[in-house]
């Protein structure tokens, strides 16, 4: 029950596409991500995930269409939806609020997965 | 499945301590306030809430403490534990996520009330 300084816990680590898991609320977790270049396209057949830009401009690749999403801005994708995280060369800060049976790239396997995510 | 952006949807209200619904995630709503001066000291008995401070700062008393919370930081009040949210004069805008069921003030009824809160 003690505040949570963002960046702080951002300058615990490097790592990209590595979320790291700061908070828990109602069975979900609040997580720090550094992003750079691309994600795979992948869903999660149960969870939403919510996306919040802490830094730079992060590409939401859809089948259909992508948004663009920067600082103060947010984005939910819904459970079920496909999408592909990018950004356009810079690393992106993220903060991100999902289940905690979130998988991070759904049923797919690659070696950009993270298994086991950790509480920073 | 469009971005929010957070500036555009505060500029959309005024009251203080009336919070706005702008997405929904798993059983869960997040929600933008405008709050200044002091809230009554309530608790949700089966919601845990989460306080993301987006400009100014906010003072959450405890029974045996009080944690202050600036831009970039967030707090997690768990279910059961009372609280009361002020801010030392100043405007604070504040992102909050919440279950659905959270009622505004837990289960006091106080002239600060909302109870039914809006979609903007």
């Amino acid at each position: 029950m003690d505040r949570i300084n963002l960046r702080e816990k951002y300058q615990q680590f490097d790592e990209h596409w590595t979320p790291k898991i700061i908070a828990e609320l109602n069975g979900q977790y609040v997580k720090l991500a550094k992003v750079k270049g691309e994600m795979i396209w992948h869903s999660h057949a149960e969870e939403d995930e919510l996306f919040v830009v802490q830094q730079g401009t992060l590409f939401m690749d859809f089948r259909d269409r992508t948004v663009v999403i920067g600082p103060g801005e947010i984005l939910v994708v819904p459970k079920g939806v496909e999408h592909r995280p990018r950004t356009n060369g810079e690393e992106v800060w993220l903060m991100l609020i999902e289940p905690k049976s979130t998988k991070h790239t759904g049923e797919i396997q690659h070696e950009l997965t993270v298994q086991n995510q950790e509480w920073i």
